[in-house]
């Protein structure tokens, strides 16, 4: 059985063809640039080469119709058969209140999703088009939905309300929703195998930080608390976002500079955050070595990004009670080791014990690494998330029958057992390069290692 | 040496008349509805009975007129001659990057304040009116400004900075301030004092919780990091403001509802926090009462304004690392149990351990009391804050030419001997009523209990 999903924005699809019964992706991609003159494709195979092309794409229905001719390519495709998908996974940003676990589509679903568009308006949109796009292109199979916030309806309303007026709550929708949600499934299902213990006993604090970072208090296996609010915009610093700022200053730059308010929130969204501190780079790569080149913009943004996380930690740990795990995940989680430094040296005094060397050396998305010290109470990991997975695995259940909310289901990665296969001949290779990562990965009691 | 603080809201005056020979207040009292058609003032002076009067008062500089008639009032004054007031100290709300310890007031410095109008106009206009009319009124005493945000000078970029385009730091001044800064460091020495130790040794983490709220990380004795921001509005829940929420929300609204930016300020600001929840109530008591009835919005607010200070300490703890201890001041943090045990309650993991029943019986505004458990690692302290007399010395300091920034500077009440003597009558009287008391009180090492 073949699963597709799909993750659309508002100019491009990421995509993946997953074998389900070989537990194998068959093929990645992704399409940018839909409806400017030239658009873009990558695509990788298994077994096969890396295809890198421009083509002609205006809208969301040709760029799926070309996901679906390069899984049929002769030379770069997976399929003989298109009717070999067996089912459709859509990544959807906001499930609102009313979507607490994946849904088949049907026009029902569409249209509560098309209420949400004023919830998440850059967003909603193009992930509404995708699935129409695919509906139109591959009509005969179900198409599921997995929602970023789904996660995050376990959150008791003293997380998720906020201390404005209660009707601001009943009649706009305006709380706490959460996101990443895909991606603290994958992660803190992942930390209770790897600690050997029981998911809806583990106590978690995940931080996912890539270009958008969010983080999440994990109490007995599911979330109670979380950095992004009604819209990504609330919580950590970010490439491009402000994060938390004190929310006068918005009014107060209306007043000073006659800004709009749509302006400043764009402001905030797209050239706030690392980029706004620095003024040019959002790359923690390149902030990191203009930091060391002596740039003092620099120095502040990797200490304003690392004194944010550092508070959001220590708060999640007081609401929390004691923790297992300190989980780092995506891009920044998982390959810069600077920004953990700076975050975890220090806590000490809470239980965590970061190994600096160990932390150096974990630069390795393709296996899961522990980075804290042997004696640290608060083991620290950094597990490479996939949200595909997830994505994949939800839309099997969903079409098998088999499927429920996370609290009541056990995913195939919660087998001690399971090895992405992808990732493992990966990292058996980079073994044979950094063979001092054999040290710092870590597997679930009783599994061998690489 | 008499020296009389003001303190001018909008429309109101709150004065005192200190004696600084004596370490004696002799007179408080508060001016209300200045410019309505009807003023009241309340007066009380050492001695004499409580004087609550209606009066007509249109200006600021009536007010004051008023306040220095009262002194020299022979049923109910203090003072038989106006002369006996050697200087005056003005609060003042907003101090910018200019004043990083209180100052003589000349034209210049008049000039200055009114060059930060723009960053607290509500606050700064009737601090400048007040000053302008109390030096008319007093023209032969030098007046000086201790200013709520010079305390929080010390903080790093890294906490001061937002995530924002930088130039609104260069263009706008924008940046954390924060607030409450008088009151910090009067209960940050008078912490490091009943701990014994060197302020400049002490980390501690003050919450300052009235109708108005905050709270600051005190690292080596100076604030490293405090929730409000730009203004008022940032960080904890109020009685009436929101404190954080997603920055996203003020744009989101402005479309659903088409209120202006400064409509929603300003229901952020009067008409948020407690009051917003449970729709009617900000008073703490009210709300604890309401919520014991069952209201499920009282017990929601509650839950809520615990929350947020839970997540506040531990991340202070975080960034500061060990602490010795946490303390709690102002009308709710020395007189509400129920908030501070809801807050306190869960932390042990972090080295707090509260003595519920110490709690419960810490209602008590004259004493300094110590409600951890014995084997706490880290304190709990309740201080009652004293504002006034920390605007009074800096302002005797001041005009003696002996006055320093906080770091180069002891106050009186950095002596282990010192008494507030009206607060020790009281509580004298109160220990008769609540024998108990004796068990909480906290005193500096040494130091005989009443």
């Amino acid at each position: 059985m073949v699963i597709l999903t799909l993750n659309c924005g508002s100019s491009s699809a990421k995509y993946q063809v997953y074998d389900w019964d070989r537990k194998e992706v068959l093929a990645v991609g992704i399409i940018e640039r839909i409806g400017q003159q030239v658009s873009t494709i990558e695509h990788k195979a298994l077994g096969k080469d890396l295809l890198e092309d421009e083509f002609s794409c205006s809208s969301h229905t040709e760029a799926i119709e070309m996901v679906s001719k390069m899984i049929l390519d002769k030379e770069y495709g997976v399929l003989s058969d298109i009717s070999k998908i067996m089912a459709v996974g859509h990544r959807v940003v906001h499930g609102g209140e009313h979507f607490v676990k994946s849904v088949i589509i049907d026009d029902h679903v569409l249209g509560i999703f098309e209420s949400f568009i004023h919830l998440a308006p850059l967003h909603m949109p193009p992930n509404i088009l995708g699935i129409k796009a695919a509906r139109k292109v591959l009509p005969d199979v179900p198409h599921c939905a997995v929602m970023d916030t789904a996660w995050h309806q376990t959150m008791p309303s003293s997380s998720y309300m906020y201390a404005i007026p209660y009707e601001w709550y009943t009649k706009y929708n305006i709380r706490r929703y959460g996101f990443h949600g895909t991606s603290y499934l994958y992660t803190a299902k992942r930390a209770a195998v790897l600690l050997g213990k029981d998911p809806m006993e583990t106590n978690l604090v995940i931080a996912h930080i890539g270009n958008g970072a969010s983080i999440c208090a994990v109490k007995n296996g599911v979330s109670m608390d979380t950095s992004m609010g009604l819209t990504p915009l609330e919580g950590l610093i970010m490439g491009t976002r402000s994060g938390d700022i004190d929310p006068a200053i918005i009014n107060y730059l209306i007043q000073e500079t006659g800004m709009s308010s749509q302006e400043i929130d764009s402001v905030l969204n797209k050239k706030s955050g690392l980029i706004g501190i620095t003024g040019q780079l959002s790359d923690r790569r390149d902030i990191r070595d203009t930091a060391a080149a002596g740039d003092e913009k620099c120095r502040l943004a990797i200490a304003m990004e690392c004194h944010r996380l550092k508070k959001y930690i220590g708060g999640y740990i007081a609401a929390l009670g004691p923790i297992d795990a300190v989980v780092m995940t995506a891009g920044v989680g998982e390959m810069a080791p600077h920004i953990r430094l700076g975050t975890l040296t220090g806590l000490e005094h809470l239980g965590i014990h970061i190994d600096p060397v160990k932390n150096t050396q974990s630069m390795c998305r393709n296996g899961e690494l522990e980075i804290s010290a042997d004696d640290s109470p608060i083991k620290i990991l950094v597990i490479p998330t996939d949200e595909e997975l997830v994505m994949t695995e939800d839309t099997y259940a969903l079409i098998n029958g088999t499927y429920d909310i996370h609290t009541n289901f056990t995913y195939t990665f919660q087998d001690p057992g399971y090895i992405n296969k992808a990732r493992r001949e990966k990292l058996a290779a980079e073994i044979k390069e950094k063979p001092y990562l054999k040290d710092i990965l870590i597997y679930p009691p009783g599994m061998k290692p690489v």
